[in-house]
């Protein structure tokens, strides 16, 4: 199943039935494989060949910020572009009290000034290998659940250090289809990533969180990095050439990013349990984030700087849950749902071949139900939201990293495997501020959500309290760990187990307290997560045989290509056209008399008179994006970058559950505008010139 | 049990085992009722003599408002002054697109100036009768819960009915210590209620939802009214006579006011279920809302200001229960109450007489743990979380009204009584503005909100959706009804069932369509309070049989006399004085370089040099008060107003739950600093003569 919307529902009702084979794809629908681009569509809908070079020049220029987000190589000497929210976390770690880099922004001049990101690791995917077959062979249908994980879990394991001692690479094997597939990513790393220019948060998030989501927008999200090797500007293969024209209406345009989580191919059953429990589950944590941080950051400047990044952050995910949940609850997204569940099964019920697939449904349902009961432990325990702050996330990673390492390769805890060890020491030993008066506010506040949930007579809560107050407790938690010192962390992690245990941290004690019940859970969840992986693997088996493989499976934060037209929307009556200028931006302004969150920044009041306002600044097209594909560079045929993803609209959030393009649309910063403000607001013309093909070194 | 802090815990332990009787209250602890008030400790720790005629003048200068809140009479010609965050509401609503009193304030330079309100009722209380013995002669001990609750409704209107009738005063039956007492509370009713002055809200509300509950504060937290009768101001009997020197340190003062609500009384199983469900569950609700107003009140200036002060509210609110919760979730306050109960429980274990009562406490739970599986849905179904929005309250009211009204009177519900009428007819015919966007975006969230809780599929859920999403029934329902006309709702009101019926109007029938469910579990959640009710009676009587009647019971929005000193605190080793000046204002500005919420009103800046900046501003004392004691007369020995409650401290959040004077503070505007600010700030003069003695007609 693709697309839910009722446009589509008749020729996927008929591919269901097995009365139609291979494309069954028609709207500009899809988050497709570098290794399975959508050439049919693009050949026959828009003439547009997909050549092999083509696509190794888009993928390779490419780049994954594992903070969350995406980007593109935008000079052979280096040069990454992103969004500013994209970039807003390693902003905020550059910041102190005298300095808001994440608010008024930064521009490096020479080389020398860009600076050195606390723990930013860029990944560019070099290749793909399917082993898939591999996967599975190891992993014996007599197996039980809890042995098939662990079976799964070493080879995956086996895969990528084998992967990486021979190639050098970032080697990450990844799930697609739900289970249907394994494909094994290499990645080349880059770790020594510098900033080289923001421009003030307030340009780049022109309107706040009410305009968040919403379109027509007019925003310079916008953040530039240099990826370094060796200490000397990486010299990249491949970087996307910049479109002076830019973006045209009704031009084909392809996104090239990292969407992170789609949920289109899950059953009913799933779905249902998405409705009614994780998401507005999720939603009622959000809600507490936003209040708590938005109180405090109210508070005073240092605070509101301190927790702005976070703030956003929370803001951002509850807007798009919101947006999300309201597409569940459109009961005509459900209904075509299961009516389209119903048709596979039938056609499934209807092939003998196929008949050991026919219970998968219910064995997801059974085993989603029990993951349930455990869900809300799982968040708490081992999600962290019971321990929300970076002191407890460090002491725990310390405590496991000891117990871990010394196992075997394949039994460790995924996130301890080998070929993962480097990115996870990077992000261990980062030497970002962390401060302690909002660790111990998000404590006392996650420990009190906590006793809330479970009940303060809870044995975890009692454990976890100690005979204090959620509030005592935190505040003793905090002052008396010492994990928040680099050099201590580098100390324990390397004496291993006896120093972890010698230590005798309050904060490493009190995630020892909890790690029975907290990988007990965990061992729960992953063994329902085997069952639903091996009955997702069988759908998709029957999906391939009934409606063939021309199809993309969820984002799971891999790279993807999508594509799609640039094209305005109707909404309510009224044409929204295609694009916004630089003009609108003042006018949006006048509108709410300048008032925050529509205030403009100085530089822009006093730039006005010397731009040219028609620049287009953003504009919106059908492709289909997700969280995730921030930053990520929008090309035309030719593979020149017209524009950068930023946002997609209101209507947008329903793409996690289906695909629609009757209002949806992804927002992005128009090419034109980036090099009009860099050259005319910013003093960064060596910036502008080296995005115009100009050589910085 | 009346304190829980530890200093207090001896005292109270040897009293509750009977060892002590009488005075077991020596902090300047308690709620007293007019009736009953706190003539010993007065006279043993102060020195000061209650007299009738004391008491007389300061319970008929107080003013209760129905719309949460309390005030006094400050001159003889019906000038009631009150907090500027209780006229809020009334503020709210005079307001429109081009007008925001809220914000920007208002002053009647004469009487013809001053602007009725929509539907502001202030009551004066005028006396007091114990009606219990006739109350539980009504309810015979053979009666099943449920006949009970209905014997008991019956008798309280019928008192009221006949009280009515026979004085024409507004007639309450009041349930005092969780039913060991019923009180008939007489109020003369004021519905001409006219705005006289209101400062800007930032001058009322410095420091905003960050200084909310802090201390020290600069809040100029006031707003005068008018009660008028016949159209012409009232000449009141008793007024508060104004102190030009106001408090001072050390000295004793007495807060007149309507605390909301305690819970101080309530058993270790019902504190329990508060700490645990009750308050977390609220808090989840909150945090919504809040995030709710906040993101829509950001989008638009017009916005803002429809929903300027539900957004106050509900992060006021939120702050409350927040550091409510932190004293429930003090092990240190559970410990004490745990303690008491026990000791208490063996005393009416040891005591023959008192052998009935022992089982209270396990009666209480029992009903208890009924009422709680069915809190959810009583919340949503009958508090209207389910719902959010004038428009179904409203239509729920129409409907209900119409089914109730042709009951004789004891039969039904308590909010149709014919005692209630008028006051249910001035606030249903209200001519109060409702926005519909506003009303829209809060009854899709309502709706998204319950189906989040009770799953999709649930009945009600289905049946309120109507096949529709949230959004989609939530449009569809406010465009179709017609009940935020006045007009219709008078003609469906007065045309009874048959004309509400008749109306098929969508918002009616939604209610229609669940009251069924809705009036279900109101009875189950009803008949568990009539045990609980019983058992509390029980234990009251327990209560005054060993420690002596010397206490005071929970706050019910009843008038109270509370008492204490004017005294700074000691907070993380530093003292903080008792008052600020006006001095102070300026300097906190400062501190934040004026940023909002830290602004100064532009008259303020202006007015500045003519100040006498060494003017008290605002000061704490010890008095025990909670919300609703908002806008409360400050009084000295003589009677005088030296002040008007407007916060309490954070520390005093847990005095919902038991008493401590060690870092708890009630927190007041003085009254020299709104005599120089309404001369020298604002153009008020003439308030300020009043204020100080001079006639106004």
């Amino acid at each position: 199943m693709r697309t839910l919307n009722a446009r589509w529902l008749r020729p996927l009702l008929m591919s269901a039935l097995g009365l139609t084979l291979g494309l069954t794809v028609r709207a500009d629908e899809g988050m497709w494989l570098f290794n399975a681009p959508p050439r049919d569509p693009l050949q026959h809908k828009y003439g547009f060949e997909v050549t092999d070079a083509w696509l190794e020049h888009l993928q390779k220029a490419s780049v994954r910020f594992n903070s969350g987000g995406s980007g593109s190589f935008v000079s052979e000497d280096g040069l990454v572009m992103s969004n500013h929210h994209v970039g807003a976390d390693a902003l905020q770690k550059f910041g102190d009290k005298d300095h808001n880099y994440l608010r008024d922004g930064f521009y490096a001049r020479t080389l020398a000034e860009e600076k050195r990101c606390h723990d930013l690791e860029l990944n560019v995917l070099m290749s793909i290998e399917d082993v898939t077959d591999r996967v599975n062979a190891a992993v014996p249908a007599a197996l039980s659940p809890e042995e098939a994980f662990r079976a799964r879990r070493k080879v995956m394991a086996d895969i990528e250090k084998e992967s990486l001692d021979r190639t050098g690479l970032r080697s990450d094997v990844v799930t697609l289809y739900q289970g249907g597939q394994y494909h094994l990513y290499r990645f080349k790393r880059y770790t020594d990533v510098r900033l080289v220019f923001a421009p003030e948060q307030q340009a780049a998030f022109f309107g706040g969180d009410p305009d968040n989501f919403e379109y027509p927008r007019f925003d310079l999200d916008i953040c530039f990095f240099r990826a370094y090797e060796d200490g000397k500007p990486a010299s990249v293969a491949h970087h996307l050439k910049w479109s002076r024209a830019g973006a045209a209406e009704n031009e084909l345009i392809f996104v090239s990013g990292h969407p992170g989580r789609t949920s289109r191919l899950l059953t009913v059953a799933e779905i249902e349990y998405l409705r009614d429990r994780q998401v507005p589950e999720t939603l009622r944590w959000l809600h507490r984030r936003e209040v708590l941080l938005g109180a405090w950051g109210g508070r005073s400047a240092e605070n509101a700087r301190i927790v702005r990044d976070d703030l956003f952050g929370a803001q951002n995910s509850r807007k798009a849950r919101e947006g999300g949940l309201a597409g569940l609850l459109d009961p005509a997204f459900l209904e075509s749902k299961k009516a389209a569940e119903a048709r596979l099964r039938a056609a499934v019920a209807a092939d003998t071949r196929l008949a050991e697939i026919a219970t998968a449904w219910h064995r997801i349902a059974a085993a989603q139900s029990v993951a349930a009961t455990n869900a809300l432990r799982a968040r708490l325990l081992e999600g962290g939201q019971g321990f929300t702050c970076e002191s407890f996330a460090i002491a725990r990673e310390l405590l496991r990293a000891a117990d871990e390492r010394p196992k075997p390769d394949g039994e460790r805890l995924r996130e301890y495997r080998e070929a993962g060890r480097e990115s996870f020491e990077l992000e261990l030993f980062s030497t970002k501020p962390v401060y302690a008066e909002y660790e111990q506010l998000q404590l006392a506040d996650a420990l009190t959500w906590m006793a809330g949930l479970l009940g303060y007579e809870d044995p975890i809560v009692q454990r976890t309290l100690a005979g204090k107050s959620p509030r005592q407790r935190a505040a003793e938690l905090i002052a008396g760990t010492r994990v928040r010192d680099v050099a201590v962390r580098k100390q324990l992690y390397e004496g291993g187990k006896a120093a972890v245990d010698a230590a005798k941290d309050p904060m490493i004690e009190l995630a020892r307290a909890i790690d029975t019940d907290a990988r007990a859970v965990r061992r729960v969840l992953e063994t329902q997560g085997e069952i639903i992986r091996q009955a997702h693997a069988q759908i998709a088996k029957a999906r391939f045989a009934i409606e063939g493989t021309g199809t993309y499976p969820d984002a799971t934060f891999t790279l993807r290509l999508a594509y799609g037209v640039v094209k305005g929307l109707e909404d309510g009556g009224r044409q929204i056209p295609f694009q916004t200028t630089l003009a609108g931006l003042y006018e949006r302004s006048a509108e709410h008399g300048g008032a925050p969150p529509f205030d403009l920044p100085p530089r822009w009041i006093k730039a006005r008179s010397k731009l040219d306002l028609k620049t287009p600044f953003n504009f919106v097209s059908t492709a289909d994006i997700i969280g995730g594909n921030s930053g990520s560079p929008v090309v035309n045929r030719a593979g020149e970058l017209v524009g950068i993803i930023f946002d997609g609209n209101i209507q947008s959030l329903v793409l996690d559950y289906y695909f629609t393009e009757t209002q949806a649309r992804a927002v992005s910063v128009h090419s034109a505008a980036i090099l009009e403000a860099l050259r005319k607001v910013y003093p960064a013309k060596a910036l502008a010139d080296e995005l115009t093909g100009r050589r910085r070194r």
